[in-house]
């Protein structure tokens, strides 16, 4: 595994981890300190406030992961992927695309998502 | 047309323009003082260098221009658009994706590029 797939995968684990102390620690792996997130529905910025934001969108989709959708592509500093939100009986709920912007010490340091929904 | 899709037409324009001073033109219009621009073959900051840069683009794909692609889209301060470049006899050489991070005066302040072959 390449690097950037394993950022990718930690990410992902990130956001389907339900215990906080854990998701924070994976959190921690993937971001910068002063990382900073937005999506069409969630913002945060720092490490605590993105574990907080990523447990509050595990509420509202009780039984759901997210799993890697399109490939990750990397150059310079900056890697996009694609992952989707599957549902409790394996159906895609929504589908999107993150653009990270990477520290110098390969965490991610800006992430901007957009989401469309799954095309079924 | 939005604004959002008013920014990507100048973009374009900008990137179609071979006159040096109507394209700084453009890219002022576009870009922030400080803007910085990155793709897998090109990077510039300031508007200087993203008009030399956009100049270089053109000296290597003579008789070829850049189209709008996936329709833009738009959340908080940021947009992701597509384009392709098409070449003189109206092929399609290669379709990006950008995603741009605004400045409070909505120009653009960040642009991350993303490059694939167009499958024919």
């Amino acid at each position: 595994m390449t690097e950037t797939s394993t950022l990718v995968d930690t990410y992902l684990a990130a956001f389907n981890e339900p215990d906080d102390d854990r998701r924070r620690a994976l959190v921690e792996e993937v971001f910068a300190e002063d990382a900073s997130y937005v999506d069409p529905v969630m913002a945060a910025a720092g490490t605590a406030e993105l574990t907080a934001m990523i447990g509050g969108a595990q509420t509202q989709f009780p039984g759901h992961r997210f799993v890697a959708g399109d490939e990750p592509d990397a150059h310079h500093d900056v890697v996009r992927f694609g992952w989707h939100l599957v549902g409790p009986h394996g159906e895609r709920v929504a589908t999107g695309l993150d653009v990270a912007s990477l520290a110098p010490d390969g965490r991610m340091r800006t992430v901007i998502g957009f989401l469309q929904l799954a095309v079924t």
